[in-house]
């Protein structure tokens, strides 16, 4: 599989993110067997306490069942001289994801049947899966399959599709309360960089970071699934305490390249994960494509269907469906950068810290304080001082007990980190508590 | 009355609505007499079960008495020839309806007092009436006002004005629930067309065509009204059943003509018969002329009123009081068209339609279903699957047992025409249920 | 004190309000002292029943403590000749209020340390203070600072800055109502026009008014405070009385200038008091300045401050901080006008009258009534009578015991004063009654 690791050899001195997603891009995975097992392995050797849960195919799960386990040795189109005219050791892509095995002699009208191109990109290999259907297929770049010549082809799938389980990650961060935040990401694609391997590698970093974060005020719950069935398993299996549970969560994918940031909301908009993600990224970039909930296209369609309806948007760079390297061979390691994981890191980063300060306050008496006797304003009265230190005077105005930190950065216009700092000052001087 | 119908010759292969409007014109309606009742009479022979209920005068209703009956059999001005300068025969419009009988001679600047002429519209016969001070007089165009000589004239009005009865007609069309639709219109003007025979023409179609509706959700309340006062007489007598029952309402008038549509809402907005008809006339028409409750002056002044508040709106065309036409001979049959009626039918039996089917859904499961399952999705996945069955998916989405179907409509953007079939899609799939 | 009251002779052809303001500008006013106590003893002169009140210094007040009181007798910096270079007798800008006494020989340098001026306004004075930190220090025109040469100086202050008290005037003027409507405006600001004695001059000259009302359904309270300080004790002292009682309330001051209007809302906005004033304003004045909260610096700071929340708003000219000459020696009686006086005076009477006649109205019947009956409607009806009298119609409309007046004159789009001639006239018609 040497061709899909080519771009950008590892080394030492990458971006750990850029790395680990190095590391991965070459495993062939899909919704169940081997390539999601050592995708996991490979994260919990990033991660410690990521567990591997295993759900056997077949089980219920709403309107769903598990589907059988996939695990693909080799396949190939060859041609009457015996060369590898589509060779899945070349690229994984080759192959349509969830393919039956197969050993058969076809004309190329035949075998046409089962192949799949995309004339208006010629040189890319469509991505292609048939979870749900039995069936058989090749992808391959339309510049390639022009050139195929009339004549028999032997179609050569070496596979085995059949009982076995669906595996999933999962990592508990406990923190003070019980009330969590919810980071979903998923592990089903083959060798494909902005959809999907930026998710897990941003993810596995923020799991580390919180990992390392002293106080946390939330418990952090984050998931790596296979997409769908995976999400839909893992609602199945969480309902209640989900619904009972999360403050707010993150749908995490797309999150690589260096292109514009995109905000997906929640099904009805508002809540918690909508507010900070929306304050942050208005802060964080000149301009984010606001996507509505009916461009949605991820594992939000099960967090926030009706009876679920948790409180879940996506952060995103260049959104699934809106690049046309989405779901082919060029979405690949140049597809990503260092730069571009880091911007979509720190972005995340930023929400989590937010939300971990964001407190109602109170002040602790009617009136403006006097704020001179804490150092905290002038105490010579000029033309000026009108001006002085009015996000603290603003933000003053507004720990009334009705606005959390996040109401009052968006009503005073400054951006939460300023206000952070500003309750840390309000609250050692005494002038605001936390209200209950 | 020769003239007033001459516009149009009435003939088998017209649209019925244009017929019944070219049968009606020539009656000389008033809020009482006999043209009233000639109009209900034929009515009543094209919808079978509508009821003519009789008020007597002198009825106490709120604020208001139910006047005189009055009835004219000629009426004109001659002069000292003995010619009919002015003859109510040649047009019901040239008198001023509920002018008392008279007869007598005058001279030019004595007549003066009693005539009724527009100079900026030289050539119309304006509309004028007298309901609740007795008065007389004539109605002229200014061009032939102008042409009348000093001298003396006999003025003649041939009328009754006396204790009698006003006329209503009502039919109801029972539905499974006993929640209803009310459509009001009126039948109290002579000779004009857009305002007002293209209301009591499109109402007895839609009338005709519920009758054939075999499976009607709603009860339907469909009434024929002398405008202001039957309006007020009919609430007076059915205030409590009409504010326990009315889901929705419609004043149909002005509807017949091929101008813009007009959409003018309840006093407060956001009904139920707000948001069928801004979402039907929003998707029916590339612009519409969305008027304020302020501009109302028909039958929603009494029904909309404070303490009514029925969820009543009106679609209209042309607008009574924005169109040049208005109150005047030239809203006569050229006015209106079979076009311009149609469009009006179409646009209130639309809304009627998305009412039946306004049901509120709720999803079966948590999560998505799996579409592929019921044929509602393909089972093999592309770049472009993404894209499939959107509508579908976000019906789905917000069948949360909150959303009725308009709202659905509105929220993900497409008709509701187009939701009906999705909900029967996913209902005959078992994948939506009707809320309680 | 000659220089600061040179601009405008005091006259009796004067408008009054203009005339006081000519009488108060020579007090050297600050926080505390007898230029305080001076000037209510003047304003007592204009309202009777104006009391005033001693608050003694070191009172604790929620997070302040009231400051000991200063009285300025003298004040120079002298060069070696006795010149007197800077002299408060010449302008009371001259020194920063609340200097301690001091009474030395300073080099040029050293005398800098003390000195306050504008190199952006070198011929303006500003005005400076230091309430709560122990300074002494001049103030001088740019031009003037740079003519000092070098050399030694005396700087001479004649003080007292000792335990005392804090003085405020309070005028109740009853209504039928316990409910009250709350004016307040600030006495401490030496010689300065706009801001701020165009405040307790406009401020007096309501009140004079209100006591010529005889039927006055609000309670009013009208209080002269200085700034911050004083409006913090005034709170400290009737904070449940405020609270329970408070309908309204307006912060007077800057409000003497012919420039643009400025409306600044209460801290979450839509009270009474910021409905009446955007009213108002919108009708007054082609256009205003509509500020956010964000951007208060007066009194409102307190009376909007969480745990106080009293609906107060500000209505202003030109607003402090927004207009070159605030708070400096520019700020003279060349600021304000009688005009301008005026002006401000107009729209809070208007808004005190609506207030007033702020009820909330009840149709007495279901559906329109007869207007013409009670000569409010033409009883000949015409092309035309659809607009006759659109606003009482529409009044009539909204009259449904949940809109109160001023609801109705917004909504309606029509002056609250236009509405309260409707009122009247289909009150005294019976037709609408008073909504409990």
């Amino acid at each position: 599989m040497a061709e899909q690791t080519a771009v950008t050899a590892p080394d030492d001195t990458m971006d750990p993110m850029y790395r680990w997603a190095c590391d991965l891009f070459p495993i062939c995975r899909s919704l169940t067997g081997e390539g999601v097992r050592q995708t996991l392995a490979y994260l919990t050797g990033l991660i410690p306490g990521l567990v591997t849960h295993a759900v056997p195919s077949g089980t219920k799960v709403f309107d769903w069942l598990v589907p059988d386990e996939w695990n693909i040795r080799d396949a190939y189109v060859a041609d009457e001289s015996g060369n590898r005219v589509i060779d899945f050791k070349r690229h994984n892509l080759h192959v349509v994801g969830y393919s039956t095995p197969v050993d058969q002699w076809l004309t190329l009208d035949e075998l046409n049947q089962h192949l799949h191109s995309l004339p208006e990109q010629p040189t890319a290999i469509p991505y292609v899966t048939s979870y749900y259907q039995r069936r058989w297929g090749f992808c391959l770049s339309h510049e390639e399959r022009i050139k195929l010549k009339p004549g028999r082809y032997r179609a050569h799938i070496d596979a085995d599709l059949g009982p076995g389980v669906m595996n999933y990650g999962e990592l508990i961060l406990p923190g003070a309360s019980s009330q969590e935040i919810f980071l979903s990401t998923y592990i089903c694609h083959p060798s494909m960089a902005n959809n999907e391997l930026s998710g897990p590698v941003v993810t596995a970093a923020l799991a580390r970071w919180l990992a390392r974060q002293p106080n946390r005020r939330y418990t952090y719950r984050i998931v790596f699934v296979p997409e769908t069935i995976g999400s839909i398993v893992y609602i199945h299996r969480n309902l209640d305490w989900l619904k009972a549970n999360t403050a707010a969560g993150f749908v995490v994918n797309c999150i690589g390249d260096e292109r514009a940031y995109s905000f997906l909301p929640s099904r009805l908009g508002g809540t918690l994960a909508d507010r900070v993600a929306q304050h942050v990224l208005s802060h964080a970039a000149d301009d984010f494509i606001h996507y509505s909930f009916l461009d949605r296209g991820s594992d939000e369609r099960q967090y926030c269907s009706p009876g679920v309806d948790l409180p879940m948007v996506s952060i995103m760079r260049s959104k699934y469906g809106a690049y046309p390297e989405y779901h082919t061979s060029l979405d690949d390691l140049s597809m990503i950068s260092q730069a571009g994981l880091a911007g979509g890191f720190n972005v995340l980063k930023s929400c989590l810290e937010v939300l971990e300060a964001n407190l109602t306050y109170r002040a602790c008496a009617p009136c403006e304080p006097q704020l001179g006797k804490y150092g905290l304003y002038p105490t010579l009265s000029t033309k000026e001082s009108f001006h002085h230190t009015k996000a603290l005077k603003n933000f003053l105005a507004y720990a009334d007990g009705n606005h959390d930190l996040l109401a009052i950065a968006d009503k005073i216009g400054v951006t939460a980190q300023n206000c952070m700092a500003i309750a840390e000052n309000l609250h050692r001087a005494g002038l605001i508590s936390v209200s209950a």
